[in-house]
């Protein structure tokens, strides 16, 4: 119902892929935090098309901070970050005003704003909304590593290839940092090649393809999240979900809990060094809503682009008679990777939310 | 962070496991709408355990509504349920205060809150808390049936049984009344008792299991939800993933689109007699956040339940030695059937809160 | 739109005139604060009736906590307090269905609800709904007590008699602890007695009386309450204008600023033996929205109860024709001093929703 | 707690005094709505000083709408409005930082922010930050015209002048155009003229003066608002005590009612031609919290500007000792002229979101 997100710390998202700006206002992040623009330029980067299969539209992801920042630090005041749009190429998709776009939101959103939301570039709708989410994290997750708080990711599946899923590795000694700097993360590099190689060839038959990203939070405390409405796993789906192409989102062993008893699936209990611990982590580091302090992580399902060239079957909305559809903008094949950023941003909005709702803000 | 669910229509839910009562109010429902105490018993009883293999715990699901409505008729104002809790026997708990039980929220809440919480029979974190839910569905579920919306759910997968999936199915023609009214409801009858059969051996072996529940929602008009934050997707997960016991949740074909492509994945338009529909339905009903005019539908994967009587590993946190636990309780072998109820009452609450949100109070 | 009140800190509060219980969730509230059921008591009997000219409705404010609160603390779950209703007199109400009363909210609500509001009593719009605001109160002002925060009042001004006002005075050497124990506080007793005899004398007409409440919060540490929509002054008056019958308020010197000069009226600053404080207190203890440090003080205007049995001119909203209208029931003169505690219990409310909001809540 | 208003409708508000952009962002305004760029030209240049005795900063107060409008209309989405600041002279207030302005909000922001926040020119507390809010008013208030909802204000008291109050005419046959056009509106032009004199006078002398100003909205439906937290009076009130500077609100008779009694304040009911209506209107339009179809009216007590020449006494936070300070930047002897669309903005908004709540969005 809004575009606003969090309960105390918020994101007031907006712009449409063809205005001036898209941008969003980041309210409630405690004053005397360390801001670094280059962070916020490292995340921007993860999310832009590599060009190699990839949609050929130019993001250079210019951005600015016009708000909330002082002498780089937060000021406790809320940040606005403005990024330019350039490069929009409006008459792409002037045609498709009444010929919606399958899979798209373009139907769904004709019935809600009575024909009078912006159509170009897929308006409000349009992936590039994305990005204002990926600099809100290039803030924040530094302040959580500074907290000793990580986010990791890998793609988990592609076209039939597997990677090493995270259930049963011990994340907190992964060799996380090659993951986060990996333009395509995989724990086993043979099957990023074979799912690269999948995305090429996907790319050149002018389809597109979908796939699975695990995400990891090492560090989190126990004791964030609370009992069914704001449970880390409603708070962290809500915001996971918001992103455009996201079908599906498991928790842990997450669907694979159907076949299994609980004598086994249950985390046991045991004693280590330092702390008390789970032998094994099926639940993903939540029980009953909250953080047990073992590794958090997740699996997002990525739907394949809907923007496709390959003709597809469509409705033009006037005439109301059948019509045949090749989207002739630039697409992308696969989001799976781009869309990694995107959820490793969210994933820390919501961790930051439930840190400042634990310890305060001033 | 709070107890206090939704944006127009809100639940504040309350109450611990052994205290006098539980219950909810639900606020924002606007006035004039018939309110039948018969169809909140109804819900009730689906929610209530069978005895058969299931919690021995006499629930009676008395209740009283106590504010809101008069005269068979919502008021306006919040409407209050309170549910007795009865047949408490505290006792099977207390020893368990200092040994968390496996993938229960002990351990996290004790850190959580300091050892300040009502540890007697799971108190806040008891499924017990879901009862009052079931009877706010039972309030909203009649008037959205009023306005054509009707839910329905199956079990999809237990004990490595598949029953037939909704993907694909025309499911405003499907018998779903059959469902609603089923005490165990599979499509098909032998994959039913199948499942049946499986949750006995399991219960007589003290122990638990898991499975997969497959909802609709049919009748939703086009253009409820938002993109981005609040799109149908986020607030349907973030209500879902604050039931107790589920960890995943998928929208359409879900974790399905990772092998799949755009061209055979899309849902591509056509023209019925009375409407533009799609010829697919991979999306669940949901473009863009906002819903399409198809059948809304997602499966929720519930974990087994923790507590079982087989010996578990866990820790006795004052000495910090590792102890041996059997939970000698009331538990249920498999809450799968028990939580449709629930599930089916929080997707009607978000369905309602939207239509509010897009129709107005008064 | 809401029965919830508040941010980090929620009250839900619930129940109609004549329903079997009127109550309040108080949501949020961390764990491990005593909460001492004899203090609940203290705060409702300082807002009974005391029968001396004030309404005969016998309110024995019985109550009970059926969640949150185990061995004598919160448990960071929601408080709910429930206070029975008895001694309802329902016939005194019904002819008044379709004749609205002067200056209530009957009209407007008949408007608003369709007709299908609770009538009875005054259903939701009842003073009956402020008891479990302030039960609220005699949770909170205790925590807030033990963290050196402290709230008072008096009768600033009824009938044309005028106490000696908060400005000017030094609020934390006051002997506050005679104004909070005082059935009918004022500074200057003279004054009191003159302001009682001015009530009974309008109880004997069949009339009401308005007057003024002044109230301070000593304490309270410099820093809470946010710039613009969150100002402290932005939060109380929300909550204050909750309280039926409130008609104006003001924060130091209010409304006398209007005629003053920068030069005499701003709060100039000053070091003291233990902190930097204002020579003057114009500004009631905030600027810029945000507490300073120095003692908070606002006056509450309240109006005349408006159930008065002196004739009165209405509408029969069936026959659209005018009527004379007595109404019978029982009712106060003049609820001045019966409204003190809760506009205290809001006004800790507010504090103490700030509070969490700056120190967090685990 | 934030920089977000709202409810169904909300205002994110961003920004500094000496930062590149100031700005707003209105969420949740139905699509469909005219946007008039004239309109939010035309409000802002209201708030603009005149030069005459005002602050000599220059506000042209250029703006632009980033998105959220399209081809004329709202949306939908977000519509985000943002204003350059031009002309900051940074270094009027370096000097200020370790000596706290008189009740200016320096010395409480430095203990909230731990003397992070911007200082800038006032930083976030600049008056500046009310231009986005009279933008929004731009937005908003021809949207309430088209539906015959008027909003107009009078300068009521100032320096000792009163203006006839709104109390006792009848707001709807009064010229109120020509108070929505004047750049000093009162009802009497006389008092008009000494208000004016009054305020030149005290801007020779380096001072700054108060005042009162008085507001109605007519046409207001009956049925906006809610009884207790949402009541209109709490949400307007939330809503204008935001903007800095006021420090008393009062709804109709207001403060007036301490000495008066219900048979003659209540609001008796008679017929009209048309409708019910009150033959008083002591209420301002709202009873039990709802409007109740008469005019809504209030007055706002403007504090005089902190900021003026003549000197004052401070301390110095790092020595700790007194120091006497003269404030030598751009200032208005009195904002009472320049508050006006300010308060209109609020309060519209306030309506606008009501009237949402109560007819939906879509």
């Amino acid at each position: 119902m809004s575009n606003v997100l969090g309960k105390r710390l918020t994101i007031t998202l907006f712009g449409e892929s063809h205005g001036e700006y898209i941008g969003a206002v980041l309210d409630g992040l405690p004053a005397g935090f360390a801001i670094d623009e280059q962070e916020i330029a490292k995340q921007l980067s993860r999310r832009r098309p590599s060009g190699k299969g990839e949609t050929k539209r130019v993001e250079k992801d210019e951005f600015k901070i016009i708000s909330g920042v002082y002498q780089g630090h937060s000021t406790g005041a809320p940040i606005t970050i403005l990024i330019p749009n350039s490069d929009t190429k409006s008459k792409d998709y002037e045609k498709l005003a009444n010929t919606p776009r399958p899979s798209h939101a373009d139907y769904a959103a004709l019935l809600k704003y009575n024909g009078f939301n912006d159509p170009r570039g897929g308006g409000r709708f349009s992936g590039r909304l994305t990005a204002p989410l990926v600099a809100v994290g290039g803030i924040i997750i530094p302040i959580l590593e500074s907290q000793g708080i990580y986010l990791f990711s890998h793609i988990k599946e592609l076209g039939g290839y597997h990677d090493t899923p995270f259930l049963g590795l011990d994340l907190e000694k992964l060799d996380y940092s090659s993951l986060q700097n990996s333009p395509f993360p995989t724990i086993d590099e043979e099957v990023g090649s074979s799912m690269k190689k999948a995305i090429e060839e996907v790319a050149a038959s002018g389809d597109s393809i979908g796939g699975t990203v695990e995400t990891a939070i090492i560090g989190v405390p126990a004791g964030l999240g609370d009992p069914n409405f704001d449970s880390f796993e409603s708070l962290l789906s809500h915001a996971i979900f918001s992103i455009p192409a996201i079908k599906g989102l498991e928790f842990g062993k997450g669907f694979g809990f159907k076949d299994g008893l609980g004598s086994t699936l249950n985390d046991q209990f045991a004693i280590g060094e330092r702390r008390v611990y789970t032998t094994t982590n099926n639940n993903g580091g939540i029980n009953g809503g909250i953080s047990n302090g073992m590794p958090i992580f997740f699996s997002s399902s990525v739907k394949p682009t809907p923007s496709i060239s390959k003709p597809q079957k469509s409705v033009d909305l006037e005439k109301l008679s059948p019509v045949e559809l090749s989207i002739p903008g630039r697409h992308d094949p696969a989001i799976v990777r781009r869309i990694i950023p995107v959820i490793e941003a969210m994933a820390a909005f919501v961790t930051m939310d439930l840190f400042i709702d634990s310890f305060g803000r001033d």
